[in-house]
């Protein structure tokens, strides 16, 4: 079986970016395409997929083949793969599966939203959408009061309180303060966030991830031709991924995600890798709420105790066993829905090869993992990066 | 190399269907299942893929998973494919790449549409931007508009004449008349189509497909396990896609389709088929032309001799050496955009078992393609199948 290699990475700035779709995707191409120590061009490539969910109100259609024109991609057989906000991330999983089909040796995965172009009307419909419409969004049920509701079901199952949740998005503030590509890079304490103006009770802003523009591009090669490339691949060691009811009411449990948990334990066992062994992860963190949950559904942290690896800290940068949102996750970094997946790719890649400046780049990193989930949790991807093959 | 085999098909009635998205693909999916011949079941599922464009003005979102959870795929690892009118054939492409790459065993590739819960105005938007937008649509030109410049075109340079096409009509609804699943079942004589009303000179009613709702699935399996649920498997011997230009005006002829001449091209030399070896086509005839030019790209005709062939009715059931849309194609048996592509599928494969009633069976059909276009060529997806391996 093909092992798979990335061997370039690059993203735009997330958040409110002077570009349109055409432009966004050529820059997140260009920084993807020039990351790759030896020439590797975009006419090279054998099959593309490109997560989106919306384009933001651009009035375009057949979208992926306008943006392969665009970037260099001449005649390339390409998709869009649309999973509400874990486009990418099965973007990523589709481009693994193709090169280990030996149908393809070049592959590039990405993502790309143009959100800043919407109305507050048109965000709150395609983020709403993404959660179950005929139970919830109709009845009234915004996204933030979706995992508002998850949040207090938490605290009610488990000892947490939402200054658990502050912790999560002060780390994550932290983390994303040197980080250039980020949206929101602010210095934020821990009073502040605990004051913030209230969303959806107990979440208040400072829980919430905000919407940006962004386009996300990886590069996959086929084992043979990773050395060709570069002498430091970035081997895609494992995928996953999995689906759950969309309506919260047909779940077993409020919290714990079971899409994460069969996608994450798939993409452990092909990595043979175990979650101790993880040095960072870049996980889903739409909500505080959520990154506390996904540290529990990716074996982090024990059952109920997701509350107390953040108020321990022990998701810092370089200061427990894995730090979780180097890059400043969804909250900082930003969320350009269907770019995400393919962006958490681009900073473990950027941190497995030790390209990240100081202080950000996470010490001695060997394994990445990416935790990708689409709307409140109906669809999921993982995937577990290396150095070593 | 895992070698792929199609196990089950199935389909709803193309046309004005009274379910809605939940209701159609369950149905599909339903049938898809029944037509194994030993006992499979949807729970045994390991991956799916679904087409769509539009869903229909639903207000759902993430609705592959929301679909799976709906027909029985608890859990499995799903998403929306989507690429304009060859969003299914994209999903066929992607599922047997996904078994080729030993990730799953049994997987799903469908697609599903509800064209009439639209306004026309929303049909007119989602054909609309399928195209190219920039240059073609916000100028004025329509779906119908396109394609009428290529026959104009076609007309030009070769001795051709809109009689050829009225022969494609014909014929088509023939092929049609006797399909139980098919939209428009209509005996047209050559003197009705010839007098069709005008919708874009030199094009009338009788040269472009309807809009239909519709879902359609089947059931890949890896090569190991076909001999358990049926003896006559119908392998996938090859598939190949390829992308071009959105707008006419960038691509180096108007009558020749690039994306279908490389996917074409890819899915022979996989296949290690010829065009002479094919026994019967499914091709893209969202409008007459379209049938013409793809006759001539996937090699059934010469070089401007696809109007010939129309007029020799040549691609008629059982009188060539090819039989051209046998089902009726999109013209009679109807077009429900994303679900089209496995819908051609479906059809091939109980062409090719030899299941389809009198007199709509072609005669000793071995080896069997399919064509989905998305847009007006800007991408393609085309496989062959035949009852041997």
């Amino acid at each position: 079986m093909v092992d798979v290699a990335m061997v370039g990475a690059g993203q735009t700035k997330f958040g409110n970016h002077p570009l349109g779709l055409k432009g966004m995707w050529s820059e997140a191409i260009e920084k993807a395409f020039s990351s790759v120590d030896n020439d590797c061009l975009p006419s090279m490539v054998d099959e593309a997929f490109i997560g989106s969910i919306a384009f933001g109100g651009s009035q375009l259609g057949n979208t992926a083949a306008l943006l392969t024109e665009h970037s260099g991609m001449d005649g390339v057989s390409v998709r869009r793969v649309e999973n509400a906000c874990a486009s990418s991330g099965f973007a990523l999983r589709d481009a693994w599966m193709t090169i280990k089909s030996g149908q393809a040796d070049i592959v590039v995965a990405g993502g790309i939203e143009k959100m800043n172009d919407l109305s507050a009307e048109r965000k709150r419909y395609w983020l709403g959408v993404s959660g179950d419409t005929e139970w919830e969004r109709l009845a009234g049920l915004t996204f933030p009061g979706t995992y508002a509701l998850t949040a207090r079901r938490y605290f009610h199952e488990f000892e947490s309180t939402h200054d658990d949740l502050v912790h999560v998005s002060v780390k994550n503030h932290m983390h994303g303060l040197d980080n250039e590509v980020a949206h929101l890079r602010k210095d934020v304490s821990f009073e502040k966030a605990s004051s913030g103006a209230m969303v959806a009770d107990p979440l208040t802003l400072y829980d919430c991830c905000p919407t940006s523009d962004g386009a996300s591009a990886v590069i996959l090669v086929a084992d043979h031709l990773a050395h060709q490339f570069t002498d430091t691949p970035i081997w895609v060691k494992g995928s996953g991924a999995g689906s759950d009811k969309l309506a919260l009411h047909d779940r077993p449990s409020l919290t714990q995600l079971r899409a994460t948990q069969l996608a994450s334990q798939k993409a452990y066992s092909i990595a043979n890798v175990q979650p101790n062994q993880i040095d960072l992860a870049e996980v889903h963190d739409c909500f505080t709420i959520a990154e506390v949950l996904a540290t529990e559904d990716l074996g982090f942290a024990g059952r109920g105790e997701g509350g107390l690896f953040a108020r321990n800290g022990q998701g810092r940068r370089n200061e427990g066993n894995v730090t979780i949102n180097a890059s400043g996750g969804l909250k900082s970094k930003g969320h350009p829905l269907g770019a995400t997946g393919t962006g958490q790719a681009v900073e473990v890649f950027k941190q497995l090869r030790h390209q990240v400046e100081a202080p950000r780049q996470v010490r001695d990193a060997e394994i990445g993992l990416t935790h990708n989930v689409g709307g409140s949790g109906a669809t999921c991807a993982v995937h577990i990066f290396g150095r070593e093959r």
